[in-house]
């Protein structure tokens, strides 16, 4: 009776590792990761550019570096020849205490610039193979951002297009179902470089042609697994055409009036957004 | 007449340029950007550990890594024996593209680490060489904060006690100004382990005697540059006693109500704060 109980219970550990195992086997949770990753290293460095150039300009104001690599070199240069020759600039002189934790901060940013890259070469690689339709019509970052927006490959194929085209814009989202705010035309949609060049009327439009075309996209990554980008593509290409020559007209007078949110949402009006801009 | 003007403008911008090469000649331009480069990379690299935790979690779900260092080695092992031996942990198993991208990203939290503590190590040189009575009565972390804050070490010595006390606060402050919310009691000082570990009602007192007591530090460091700061503690820490042996009794009254802001600041009530909590 006692070896049977506790063959019972190593059987149900086993089934629940197994459920484990299973529940992670994807490389979706790596690509999600490794997005989320690659998002907030991108930001740090951002910062680490910034510090370092107000940083190097302490000891050489007259010259403005550009480019976070070239700054890294720069200053790791100026830090390793500390009173080497006569500095003409106008800068400080710099103390040897100071040249080390310059050189140390400088060598930072280049450790992330080279970890940035690395990231990059994994999304490349695995959003190719997870999602090579959404991947083809969009890049790596956008495809594996909105798959970690969503939660799971799954999830994000079966999600309708016009949720993809919000995905990442749910703060805006919110805050226009709440208040009445203007509702938000695109979230992760508006790295794309189509809509960022796009003139702003036409960009909603486009990143409403995108999404359409990246549900169908993913659904036939997580579904028939089969490579249909290259007709999508195509098709999309021509919806970009005719919103281009579409001319732009004025609004008609209700689209220019708020929305009104219906009463039960609370406050009609946002205290928080002042006076109407665009 | 032309070789004059010439010499003329010569002189001048070497003027400038001396003007510049004084402006920028003290070492505390430096301290101040390697105390914000610190406060900011010690920031990405927690989140790098959490994102780091999160991402080893797929592979190793069973195992718990705590400290970012030891969690930054796991990974790199994990990474490097991809396919060695045969896994018996509940996780993913990884390939060579997760596993190269997971050992950079953790080489980075380790490179990190690094250079916040060679930051650290330059902060507690500069710090007690610009502002050895500061730094004696709380640390060089804290008084390099306070430092660039403030702006100059002339600006931070002249300030008066109270507003060394609420460096920091600004946003809380203007908040009090504005809405009549609770005044704020400490900004960077809040990081003071005294501050931090004394019971709620007596961390303002805590907060106001060291801001006072800093005050005649930083006269002392940047006018006399006298050391005067073991008196000072001593007198900091009967101070303390003092507020610890003192019992605590409930406020009064009239302390219990709301501060009350003058009309002319505008509205009243400030609508993003909820109820009264504590």
């Amino acid at each position: 009776m006692a070896d049977n109980n506790s063959e019972l219970r190593k059987e149900l550990i086993e089934k629940a590792k197994s459920g484990i195992r299973e529940a992670y086997s994807s490389e979706e949770y790596a690509l999600m990761q490794a997005v989320n990753a690659w998002l907030e290293l991108s930001k740090s460095r951002n910062l680490a550019s910034e510090r370092l150039a107000e940083w190097y300009g302490i000891y050489a104001p007259e010259s403005a570096k550009a480019g976070s690599a070239g700054l890294a070199k720069a200053a790791m240069e100026l830090a390793e020849n500390v009173g080497s020759a006569e500095r003409t600039g106008m800068g400080r002189k710099m103390n040897d205490d100071e040249a080390s934790a310059l050189k140390s901060f400088a060598e930072y940013g280049m450790k992330a610039d080279s970890v940035i890259t690395s990231l990059e070469e994994y999304l490349k690689v695995a959003a190719n193979r997870l999602m090579p339709n959404a991947t083809y019509l969009t890049d790596e970052k956008i495809a594996s951002e909105l798959l970690s927006r969503a939660g799971s490959l799954e999830r994000l194929a079966t999600m309708p297009a016009s949720t993809v085209q919000l995905l990442g814009a749910e703060k805006a989202l919110f805050k226009h179902i709440k208040y009445g705010s203007k509702p938000p035309k695109y979230g992760v949609l508006f790295k794309l470089v189509d809509v960022t060049a796009a003139p702003k009327e036409q960009k909603g439009k486009i990143a409403r042609v995108y999404a359409t075309k990246l549900s169908i996209a993913l659904k036939a990554d997580f579904f028939s697994k089969r490579f249909i980008a290259e007709q999508l593509k195509k098709d999309l290409q021509e919806s970009l055409k005719r919103i281009a020559e579409t001319p732009s007209r004025p609004k008609p007078q209700w689209q220019q009036q708020h929305f009104q949110p219906r009463k039960r949402f609370g406050r009609q009006n946002n205290p928080k957004r002042g006076p109407r801009r665009n």
